[in-house]
């Protein structure tokens, strides 16, 4: 038995002081030990998982080159973590491997099975796994279609088998498909979701055993239709993918294909505009349930039922699903990835527009900015470091105002911040609307101190304040080095016309309890 | 005819001053003017997108309510835009309602015709159309399947004739997919591919002419086992939504299917292992191409070739598909939608593990922080504001740690920060590991005077100091009080603790120019 207990505890050393009583598994419903069997892409997956929401994993992976597989998919997998949430993670559990599946399966409170999708094999392996365990050890199969009633043969116990089925990657995606076989007692079901849903999962119940459950039915049926593309050379396989992933694909991240048609009178209505297409040739996957009056009634009570459940309006519906979508491209843009890479380059094609503006009178403004919700803190109001961004942002303007762009930065340099000072007058909630105010405080060859106010729209009250000083960088040598050039004549003749506006106040703050 | 410019500028008044000679158009390539014909989701969609970008929009729609229809989504995707981007958007298009065909096209550049899906009514219209329309106008058809060289009948200028097929919603999915017809002139084509790139969109080019185009036969497959899904009591539509937006349709977002595969060799391994699917009854759509060898051979030469194209090893793309889909799962959390809500309620689920620290000795130190490519800024290094956040979120941990917690956040109040003093010592770049340290230097009943540090993990420097002034506030009231109960003595004892430790520098700074 080899134990490879993690080593993220040697960049951590003061956490053990912070954190020294917190317990290692996540709820009362955690698992103190899973048993896996199989180390491949899921059984890794499942590893990762567990380890890292605390639970000891004892890892049986037959196939060469497994613990290695599994102990980077883990490496991986604590990096994402690390990026993923902020919020401290329990202490790592342990990866122990081990040579048998009795091993595997002994004092464990779950079994993992994620072996190759033969069903002699899987059928072994359970009935080896049922006889090892304890009875009331839970057993999984993560198979990808076989039904968990064919799996429950030769099995010790079957009434605690069922199957619970991932996607890759395991560790981030958040479906479970639980599904039971004849003999699987409801309670081992309610178990399991519970455990699922501790290590951050989202289980739904398939209400009835058929191959391949519900989500790989559905990839199947686009996988077939992506090879006929193929096959037919109306696509190749990168335009499959990009036909997907700029389109609909973003839209499946959010909202189901169902979910698009409204509530019961939105679905009659569809279905009267595109029922047609299900005779038509536009796919090569002909089959299709007829749409007989029995049929339609039941799609529209559960549209009906669904729009109950979200209590939202479709109005309300789309707006989310804007925001959502509006979520996910900025994800993407910030990964530089797929249809972020679009918005990206649509945003240099917006810049690339901005013209120098017509004199410099006044304070600089930044265009009018609506607060989200998605900037709320846990107070309920725009969190402190959004304030930063704003100012941060209107320093981009005024250095864009000035002429420093990508040629001027990679010839010559930058401005970079050396300090902020931050007052927060007022609160800002969802929806306000506000414009920020820059003043030039003061200029010379290297340093640019600068002074920027928020304002709301509504009350035309100051909401914040921002004293910054900027230093002028060469982008290669790192070192402060004299603005140049044009940048240099537009920054001072700027510094001198805001020299003759009013000085805001306050500027230059010091803290401390008097 | 009606005029309906928009209600922007007003809220706007200083934008005018500062960006005077903003042009309306985004680049020499975009039209200035364009006419729909439609008013329907899609065309809709089609005048947010243009008018937005600052092209001018004749809008013929004939069906009752079409006006105040497009109005409202315009409405709603200027919103959304103000979201999507930071960058300031051109001075929008007018949006001109007018009352026929010959009046929607004169002097623009592009028709974009978004007709009920009917072929007669929509060969009618763009008949219409090419007569009324200069003869070197393009014109484009919003169809989800009808195949151009059908449109085509009748047309003045075939040649300037094409599918613009785009997806719901217009203004925010970027895919449009162009399809030639027979007599379609390629330069027409490079010429709306031209144009709606400039407005943001990723044009895809259909090599062969077929019913449905490409994404939506794929749509059109899962479609239609969705509904076999439904029809046969596997799932309900809800549950059928759910099993997509929780698994594979966030992948979809990222990568097609055909990308997980890997290259050459993956897609053969692949097709071993999961080809027989295509025999077995895992969809009632059952449809499928043969595995031949010729078949295989392509499907392994268009894997290498994507590869090639992507430049990333089959280990790159995974590290790129997990932080994709970890920034796609944080874009919803903040949204509190779907995965997202998974999301959080699992960190719940770790914030309600957190248990109190053995002692109080020494400063406070946050779990160690990875640095990600996405807080780079223009300068290649972590943006500024992005130090606020982890202050901000070290001031969220000192906060837990003394006991602040929901409970408490709505019977007591909180700590607000009014004052904050950055100062940037180092540059942070991606791959950075930092931990923040946090010092009471001073507390009373209402008022917490905190001093944060930045270290690296590889060079145990220190990269930024952080000084706050936070102050006890009722939550309901938003009036400051003094702070309560327990977390009064937490706080004051952590206080006492920190007292003896040596303070640290700098504390206190104004900024000016000497």
């Amino acid at each position: 038995m080899r134990s490879a207990r993690s080593s993220r505890s040697k960049f951590m050393p003061a956490r053990s002081k912070f954190m020294s009583e917190s317990s290692k598994s996540m709820c009362e419903r955690c698992p103190q030990a899973v048993g896996l069997l199989g180390g491949g892409v899921i059984g890794g997956g499942w590893a990762a998982r567990f380890v890292l929401n605390g639970i000891d994993v004892r890892l049986y992976g037959p196939s060469s080159g497994a613990v290695e597989r599994v102990q980077k998919m883990l490496a991986n997998a604590r990096r994402t973590y690390q990026r993923l949430t902020q919020v401290p993670l329990p202490a790592e559990g342990a990866l122990i491997v081990v040579d048998s599946v009795a091993d595997a399966v002994r004092g464990v409170e779950l079994v993992q099975e994620s072996a190759p999708e033969r069903l002699e094999l899987k059928q072994q392996l359970l009935a080896d796994a049922s006889r090892a365990a304890a009875p009331e050890t839970l057993i999984c199969s993560s198979t990808s279609g076989l039904r968990p009633s064919l799996l429950q043969a030769g099995i010790d116990h079957p009434e605690r088998l069922l199957v619970a089925h991932p996607f890759n990657p395991v560790h981030l995606l958040p479906l479970v498909e639980l599904c039971a076989g004849q003999r699987t007692a409801h309670e081992a079901l309610a178990r399991a979701a519970e455990i699922y849903r501790a290590v951050g999962m989202h289980p739904l119940i398939v209400r009835k055993e058929v191959d391949g459950f519900i989500a790989n039915r559905l990839q199947e049926a686009i996988w077939r239709e992506a090879l006929w593309l193929v096959h037919e050379d109306v696509a190749t396989m990168q335009e499959v993918d990009e036909a997907i992933r700029y389109s609909f694909g973003l839209r499946r991240a959010v909202i189901g294909p169902f979910r698009i048609v409204g509530d019961g009178i939105g679905i009659r209505r569809f279905l009267e505009k595109w029922g047609s297409v299900l005779n038509s040739p536009w796919t090569k996957s002909t089959d299709a349930p007829e749409l007989s009056g029995a049929f339609l009634s039941k799609l529209v009570e559960q549209a009906d039922a669904q729009t109950k459940a979200d209590n939202l309006t479709i109005a309300e519906l789309e707006q989310k699903r804007d925001d959502c979508l509006t979520a996910v491209l900025q994800a993407l843009r910030a990964e530089g990835f797929g249809a972020g890479e679009t918005l990206a380059r649509w945003e240099q094609r917006l810049r690339d527009r901005l013209t120098r503006p017509a004199d410099g009178s006044g304070p600089l403004r930044t265009p009018v900015l609506e607060m989200h919700s998605d900037w709320l803190d846990h107070n309920g109001h725009i969190s402190e470091w959004r304030y930063l961004q704003l100012f941060s942002n209107a320093t981009e303007t005024l250095l864009s105002y000035i002429g420093v762009d990508s040629e001027y930065r990679s010839k010559s340099g930058s401005y970079y911040t050396v300090q902020t000072n931050l007052s927060y007058l007022r609160e800002l909630y969802a929806g306000d609307r506000i414009e920020v105010l820059t003043h030039i405080l003061g200029a010379d060859d290297k340093r640019l101190h600068i002074f920027h106010v928020v304002t709301r729209e509504s009350d035309e009250g100051r909401v914040a304040t921002c004293e910054q000083m900027l230093l002028h960088v060469d982008a290669v040598a790192r070192r402060s080095r004299p603005v140049q050039g044009k940048v240099r004549e537009r920054m001072l003749e700027l510094a001198r016309l805001h020299a003759e506006l009013s000085r805001p106040e306050p500027a230059g703050t010091s803290i401390g309890l008097r």
